[in-house]
């Protein structure tokens, strides 16, 4: 059995190509860091690699991990500018014996001595979006929406597990701001011997609970992907709404070395894209929060039509 | 009850201070912060704050988080240069709404602008470390010695529970290496509900089992401080030998809501340091790895005389 899930319908081609390449046999490794690079590479996706949101000095930094489920090795980059494929950098520190979580300055230098290719990731349409929101007055300012890191679990044909995730991060966030994606257990996690979870939404909120963690955990402890990915979820949400008041966006996407899968989400309109060996051809779903739980549905005709308008937009 | 627990004897001194305050009814968030600055400001400790070892450029860069057991909120910073004091910078972004976590020279802005203290962290003592190191060859280098993070979980008497960590990281590290320290979930985690851990060791392989969060969520379960300390440390030792053939130093301490603790180390040779109401002067033990438990002793008056001797010993 093979499979892979990844968060939000962005990820919707990418998934075509990992499909294809899980059914030739490709391992989970490969697979995971070109379908995440895809993702990174589209230059209309507002929070992912090229043409993600700059943060309050206009410069794109920007986060994204790497975990092998076989040996749980962890590589991570936070606050990274100026490569075109952290998610790269990020595979390669996995390989590392130690120093595996680099930021900033350090991880650019790393990037540079390893060959890593340089880019110019802050588009003109990214310009336009920091214009306008400056020009606004802080009373209509939204500074933090839009916050939607690709996050995917993939499994191949041998059984081996990975895990990889890539964002800009928070929109307008302060210069070094690190948000749960590079973070181990908040925004990844990934056993081959069990499953791997993903998560997105407020990093903030997610690492108060290594979402991913507590998702892979509960699936060692018998829970369907579908049941470990809700209750975990919720089990937050309603801490933080209990000791804050509030919660932040909590969603996530899980998988089992079955390639069954699971998600959930405390928000609505959150979407996600499977692809297995019993259907190959990547499906989009959409998830809604209705009480404790998460109803899912295959995205509709209409859904799907407006997603790819929307995909095309360059002024969007 | 009130309670404070402490990773290695070099929390001593400032156990002895954070006793007096929690027994004067301070609060764990102005304690915890209290005692970690203690220990960050004095020069002959290797592994935190002033005196820290540098990283490859001899550069001291430092990583420090804080958390709130009542709310969650969490304040980090990683691979942060030349400010006196990392934890107050943490505790003061814990109360941030949302870029909780700062990296680099973004970190460093965020503390100028709210006036933390500047100061070269670089002494003479650990630029002579630095020097000798990079005179050896490359046969009798052990560049990754010493990564003795200051880890504490607190209880005061108004039930509230905190826990901070500060550190200099892996003495040769790469630039912008971010360890375990400021990873939420990794080197700290505390809920006021159950209780809280510390973790200390090779970051990068605390990383991989979420070592603090599992701790404390064993203790929801059910199990003693004692018991979470050792089952998670232990696992995570077995599932690392097994799967890389190798497992990195793990040492972590914890304390539940009640004011009982416990911990565990795969190594020989861990101190930590306990003062509880029960118990208010501060005691030194000495934790060392039998098989798959811990055996946890006061340290003896020949232990603490070693320690007080080297303590003072600029050149050691």
């Amino acid at each position: 059995m093979w499979g892979i899930i990844a968060t939000w319908s962005m990820s919707l081609d990418s998934l075509k190509i990992a499909g294809q390449m899980l059914a030739a046999g490709k391992t989970a490794g490969e697979t995971v860091t070109t379908a995440v690079k895809e993702v990174e590479n589209f230059p209309f996706y507002k929070s992912v690699g090229y043409g993600g949101l700059p943060n309050e000095n206009q410069e794109v930094e920007l986060d994204a991990a790497y975990m092998n489920g076989d040996t749980l090795a962890i590589g991570a980059v936070g606050a990274l500018k100026d490569f075109a494929n952290p998610v790269s950098v990020a595979q390669k520190l996995s390989q590392e014996k130690v120093n595996n979580f680099l930021v900033g300055p350090g991880a650019e230098k790393y990037a540079s001595i390893n060959n890593f290719q340089r880019k110019n990731m802050l588009t003109e349409r990214a310009k336009g979006f920091y214009r306008q929101q400056i020009q606004q007055d802080s009373q209509t300012k939204r500074p933090y929406a839009g916050h939607d890191t690709v996050g995917m679990v993939c499994l191949d044909q041998q059984g081996k597990m990975t895990t990889a995730t890539s964002t800009s991060g928070l929109f307008m966030k302060k210069a070094g701001r690190v948000g749960d994606s590079p973070v181990a257990g908040s925004g990844f996690y990934v056993d081959s011997q069990i499953g791997g979870a993903s998560a997105t939404g407020l990093g903030e909120d997610i690492m108060k609970g290594c979402l991913s963690y507590e998702i892979v955990r509960l699936m060692s402890a018998g829970k369907t992907p579908q049941e470990a990915c809700e209750q975990a979820v919720f089990h937050l949400d309603q801490q933080l709404r209990q000791r804050r008041g509030t919660a932040g966006d909590l969603s996530v996407v899980a998988m089992d070395n079955r390639g069954h899968w699971g998600c959930a989400t405390n928000i609505n309109d959150f979407s996600l894209v499977v692809a297995t060996q019993t259907s190959p051809d990547p499906i989009v779903y959409v998830a809604n929060a209705v009480g404790q739980h998460t109803e899912i549905k295959p995205a509709s005709p209409q859904w799907l039509e407006n997603y790819f308008a929307a995909r095309g937009a360059a002024k969007q």
